[in-house]
C-alpha cells in the first residue's frame, strides 16, 4: 500500500517552471551578472525591488527582498520586540511563525478563527486586557484552515490599530492564489502605514529559489534590512536575479492560470471528498490556496489518530501545533496541492475510516465504562 | 579625479564564471530540479554537502550548507553560547564576526595577532583568567591582516583546546586562495572533533550565489540544523545546485588557477607599492586571500585620516573596526583583489601622501605646542 501524505503543505513540483528557470538565468546573467553575482545592499536585488514596487504600488524603499518570507518575519521580530511585549496571532496558525515569536520571548495571544475569519469579538475582549504592540494575521487562505478574513473585519482592525497603535503584520503568500470569488483587498492596500506585508515567491515558482519579500513604510524596511546585513550581509541576488527576469518576461500572470488549473480540481476533490467520508468536519470551504481543514471530536487523541493513520497508510501532522491552547476539538490541516486527485480521494477515505474506527472505540469505551 | 575604492574586500566580478553558470544552471536543472526547487532539509542539497564531505575527508553528517558561512556563524553562536560567556578571537579580526558575538551578549577576548599570526603568549595569559566556550580564528590569510597561523600554533591551540575543553571555530574563506609558499594543514584536518570549521563559495564563484559551509562533529552539524531550520526552513537550493553542478564539473581546480593568475599580480603589485610609499608599514606580506593591512604611526587619529584620504580621492574603511580595544597604532586594511594593478599603484601612492602630510601636520602641531 502507497502512502499518502497529507501533512506537507508544499506545491505540486509538476508547477515549477524549469524551461523558464533554464532560459531566463542564462538571459538574466548576460544582462546583469555583476549585480546578480556580486555583494549587493541587504534590501535585495533592486530590478526585483522595483517589480514587487509597481505591485503593491508603493515605492522602491517601501520593498526589501529576502530569503523567504518566515526569516524576513523573524527580523522584523528581532527588530520590532523584546521580551515581555504581547503579540496577537491567530487561533490556529501557522505554527513557524509562533516558533519564531517565541525565540523573542514575547506573550501570544490568541484570538480564535472561525469560517468568517478572525473572531472580532474575541479581539476586542483582548484588546481590554493586552496593549499589543503587532497582530500577525494571514487574512487569505490562512495557513492552517484556508479561511479568509473578510473586507469589514479587515477594516475593523485597521481602526482598531489606529486607535490603539499596534502594528499589522500581515502574511500574504497565498494572496495571489484565488481559484474561484472575488479577491478581498489586502490590509497593505487599506492601510499601507501600519501594515507590514510579507510575501514570497515559493508559492508562485518554487521554494528552492529562496524569494521572499517586506512591503512596509521606509522606516520599516530600514530597520529590517539593518537586520538583515548584520546576519547574511546580502541575500541571495543569483536567484533574485532570476526571479526578476521571470517576472520581467511575463511570466506571473501565465502561472498563475496554471496554478489555477492545476490546484482548482484539487481544491474541489478534497472537499468532496471531506464531505462524503467525513461529513460536517470542513472548517469552510476555501476558494484558494493550499489548504483545507477539519474539526474533529474533542474526544479523539491526536497521538492514537497519528498512529492509527500511520497503519493506515496516511502520513498526518500534528493539528495541535497550530494552537497555542486547546481548541476543545482535534484540529487537521489537509494541504491538497502536492497530490493528485486520485490520492486525496484515498487519502481522505482512509482518513474517514481512521476516524469512524477511532470514534467506535471512543464509544465502546464509553459504554464500557458506564457498564 | 576617479575615486579609487581601497575599502571592499569583494573578489573582482571579472572572475566570476558566467558563462559556466549559465550552462550549468541549465544542466543541474534538467537532471534534478525536483531537489533544487522543492523545499529540502536544512542541511542543505545533498550532492554538493557529498562533494564537501570529499574534500575535508568526512562523512555528510559532517556538512551543512546555507546561505553563507556568516550567517552559519550566527547559528552556532545561537547553538552555542548564552550571554555572559566567554569567547575568543583575534585582535584584530573580521568585524562581523564581532558583531553576530555581541548579539550573544558574550564576554569578547581579544589576542594579539602580529606578523607570525595569533600571539600564543597572549593566547595563554588569556587562558589563565578565562575559560573560554569558543575560540574564533582564520588561520589562513586572516581578515584583515593578511597573516597566516603557522603550524605549530595550529597545533598548541589544538592542545590547548583539548586541555581546556574549548571548541575551535575556524573561518576558511581564504583556505583555497594560497598564491606562492606552501600549505599549512586546517586546524580542523588536525582536530576534527572540536573544530567548527566555516568556509563559502563566495570567493570562489562569487558572492551571490550566497553559498556558505559548515564542517564540523556530526552533533555540531545538527544543532546548527535545527536553527536554521527555525530560521528559514530551507537554504537556497536552488543556487546550491548550481554551485554542485560547477563542482561536479571540475571547475574548481581551473577556477583557482585563474583566480591565482588574476590576483597573484595584484598582490605583488600592493606589496611593492605600500614599501615604496609607506615604507616599513606593511604588517605582513600575505602569500594569499584578499587583504594587505599596514600599521601607521599612534598619532594618527582615524577620522582625520578617512576624511583626507576622501579628499583624495580614496575611499577607506575603519581600521579601529576590526579591534575590541585600542592596539595603540593606527590600522588599515588594504583589499587588492577587485583593483587593476593601476588603481593598486595610484590608491597607494595617494594614501602614502595622505598620511606624509598628517604625519606632518602632525610634527608641526608638536612643534607648535613645544614652543
Amino acid at each position: 500500500m502507497k502512502t499518502i501524505d497529507l501533512s506537507r503543505g508544499v506545491p505540486d513540483p509538476q508547477s515549477f517552471p524549469i524551461d523558464k528557470l533554464q532560459a531566463l538565468t542564462v538571459s538574466a546573467l548576460a544582462r546583469d551578472a555583476n549585480r546578480m553575482l556580486q555583494y549587493g545592499p541587504a534590501f535585495g536585488y533592486m530590478p526585483l525591488r522595483e517589480i514587487i514596487a509597481s505591485w503593491f504600488d508603493c515605492a522602491v524603499p517601501n520593498v526589501l527582498v529576502g530569503n523567504g518570507s518566515l526569516e524576513i518575519f523573524g527580523f522584523l521580530c528581532e527588530a520590532y520586540l523584546k521580551p515581555g511585549d504581547v503579540v496577537f496571532v491567530e487561533r490556529p496558525t501557522y505554527d513557524r511563525a509562533v516558533t519564531t515569536l517565541k525565540q523573542q520571548g514575547v506573550t501570544i495571544v490568541g484570538i480564535d478563527v472561525n469560517e468568517d475569519g478572525i473572531c472580532l469579538d474575541a479581539f476586542e475582549r483582548e484588546l481590554r486586557r493586552h496593549t499589543p504592540k503587532l497582530v500577525y494575521l494571514i487574512p487569505d487562505f490562512q495557513n492552517p484552515t484556508g479561511v479568509c478574513t473578510g473586507l469589514d473585519a479587515r477594516q475593523a482592525i485597521i481602526r482598531l490599530a489606529r486607535e490603539q497603535r499596534f502594528l499589522i503584520v500581515e502574511d500574504g503568500p497565498y494572496g495571489f492564489l484565488r481559484y474561484t470569488g472575488d479577491p478581498i483587498p489586502s490590509i497593505y492596500s487599506m492601510a499601507p502605514d501600519i501594515t507590514l506585508h510579507l510575501s514570497s515567491f515559493t508559492k508562485l515558482i518554487s521554494p528552492g529559489v529562496r524569494t521572499g519579500f517586506l512591503v512596509a513604510p521606509a522606516d520599516a524596511v530600514q530597520r529590517v534590512a539593518r537586520i538583515a546585513e548584520r546576519h547574511y550581509i546580502t541575500p541571495g541576488v543569483f536567484a533574485q536575479g532570476v526571479v526578476a527576469a521571470w517576472c520581467e518576461d511575463g511570466q506571473l500572470p501565465l502561472q498563475l492560470e496554471r496554478l489555477r488549473r492545476l490546484y482548482t480540481p484539487r481544491l474541489d476533490t478534497c472537499v468532496q471528498a471531506l464531505e462524503r467520508y467525513l461529513p460536517g468536519r470542513l472548517f469552510v470551504r476555501p476558494e484558494g490556496g493550499f489548504f483545507t481543514a477539519v474539526r474533529l471530536g474533542a474526544h479523539i487523541d491526536e497521538r492514537s489518530l497519528l498512529s492509527a493513520a500511520a497503519e493506515a497508510g496516511l502520513t498526518l501532522s500534528s493539528g495541535n501545533a497550530f494552537f497555542d491552547a486547546d481548541p476543545g476539538y482535534q484540529f487537521l490541516r489537509l494541504p491538497f496541492c502536492a497530490l493528485t486527485e486520485a490520492d486525496i480521494v484515498q487519502g481522505i477515505q482512509r482518513l474517514g475510516d481512521v476516524v469512524s474506527h477511532l470514534n467506535m472505540s471512543a464509544r465502546l469505551e464509553k459504554t464500557r465504562i458506564a457498564t
